[in-house]
């Protein structure tokens, strides 16, 4: 349950008013976030309390995240001179709090930790749009008229990703997540052209640690045959695709997590069951399944409610 | 190729800076608006200079289109009390204009005009979001908890829907197309419970004048079999799906519409080239294909592309 902080009272208060980059600076108390919703929930996983953004912030490239907006940049990606801002991101020295909060989590929790990064095309799309975007029409124009431009830049930030998980692993994450956001915004030719090669290698920098690796997007349901070719062992599925058709496309030997609507949980509780129920029963026909939504947990989510279907996934049997 | 004008700088000069709904409320300019990209692109068909947001703005909702922004609600929707505020809608009191500008058009154009309206569903996500929205959580919340109400509002939005599409064609338009933009937001069993029948009953209400219907929709890949169900002739298809995919999903007796990915123009000529081929191609498996891009056209759309891809698909043979 991604997110799930920002739903909770005492997130709030411990998160205050300032900057989210600066909380995520401060290993105490990212920690200290990290850890409420597994407190409050009682969830299987925890995970860190960070930023896909946060190494393209370290290395100097000027991004803020506005509140209630995302992703910023002042003066966006927008040509080869612009290269030489995206430089190589050194975890121990450029954003050495990210490993001391992975630490302080892996001592405290009892269950395991997932670390992540964005994924080269999701990062690369808030970088020369320089915010959140409907159409992505500059990112998809650099990718089509400027392709040896466009795979440097995605090389550099399939780099930034690699260290960036890298460090979370070796500070003790024991699975990671690739988050791919806005992928859905391509169809199957494009992210097979333009993205899939970078983010497999994001996945393959990462493979000799035996973490699970699970790869997450949403509207992207025409992507999943790809996603079942990416070296992960785990494929995120949004609200869209029920489990069952998606292991369909993503083929047999791939687990799923997800994908219970995240508004549902603003229903009355009976639909509530009935949906997680139908998501439990679909996803027994992949190899595994993580229950989860199939997005982030929204500000405005009840966490009573939350609690409640904890409790129901956990007592559930097929 | 809907909203191809406002990439037109004839058209920014006709519009001015004034409101959108003040332009659509004078059929001379509605109309010359509505003729200047069939002029420029010699395209076959035309479509209405309106907005799906009309009928609500006439009937006193309490809409106004926001530039760079889109439809916003002062007082949204929440509750039943709302409901008579959502009164049903006389075209020929309410917003005579929109079959004046039809019937001018109709006068001049040598080629059919498609009349349009806004789906229940799209609607009501702006009456109950205020604003265009990411997570349609409010939307889904009424549906989720109030079932009853939802349903009423829905019913009144598809008669609102009725009157206006069976006014443009009885002024003269030869085609009709009902835009679901944001359907794609909801999982199929959602779109069968709550949506399917309400869109379905707008179609059924204009199927005695024997013109084409056209249902539309982004991220819907999930939903073309159910789109296949529905009382229309022709299926839109934004960019995900490719046509060949999408004719298996939708069945053997729709036409499909699109859908070429708007972005792919802000690309170089041979990719254009190769893109359009590609959907031509694919397409030719449905029992019918319009050609057409998968989204609206974008403000900054070069006309001169455009000029050159309707000669490229005039001039296609497979």
């Amino acid at each position: 349950m991604r997110q799930a902080g920002r739903s909770l009272p005492e997130y709030h208060q411990v998160r205050g008013e300032g900057s989210i980059l600066q909380a995520i600076a401060e290993p105490d108390r990212a920690a200290e976030i990290s850890l409420q919703p597994v407190n409050r929930y009682g969830v299987d996983a925890a995970i860190l309390f960070s930023d896909i953004m946060v190494p393209a912030h370290a290395i100097g490239f000027g991004v803020d995240i506005e509140p209630g907006v995302g992703p910023v940049c002042a003066s966006p990606f927008s040509s080869s001179a612009d290269l030489a801002r995206v430089r190589p991101f050194e975890p121990s020295s450029d954003a050495p709090y990210v490993a001391d909060t992975v630490k302080l989590l892996v001592d405290e929790l009892k269950i395991p930790l997932i670390g992540f990064a964005g994924a080269p095309f999701t990062v690369a799309s808030y970088l020369i749009e320089g915010r959140p975007s409907r159409n992505y029409e500059r990112t998809k124009s650099l990718m089509y008229n400027e392709p040896k431009l466009w795979h440097e830049l995605m090389q550099r930030l399939a780099d930034v990703a690699i260290a960036s998980l890298r460090s979370q692993i070796e500070a003790g994450a024991s699975a990671l997540q690739l988050f791919d956001s806005w992928a859905g915004a391509l169809n199957e030719a494009d992210y097979r052209e333009f993205v899939f090669p970078h983010s497999n290698r994001v996945l393959q920098g990462c493979a000799e640690f035996g973490v699970p690796r699970i790869i997450f997007g949403v509207h992207t349901g025409e992507l999943l045959s790809c996603f079942g070719e990416l070296d992960a062992e785990v494929v995120g599925i949004d609200w869209r695709v029920p489990l069952d058709e998606a292991t369909r496309r993503i083929g047999p030997n791939r687990a799923v997590q997800g994908n219970l609507d995240p508004t549902v949980l603003f229903g009355p509780w009976e639909r509530i069951a009935q949906c997680a129920d139908d998501v439990l029963r679909r996803g027994s026909s992949a190899p595994g399944h993580i229950f989860n939504l199939g997005h982030g947990v929204l500000p405005s989510h009840d966490p009573e409610v939350l609690t409640r279907l904890v409790e129901h996934v956990h007592a559930w049997s097929p």
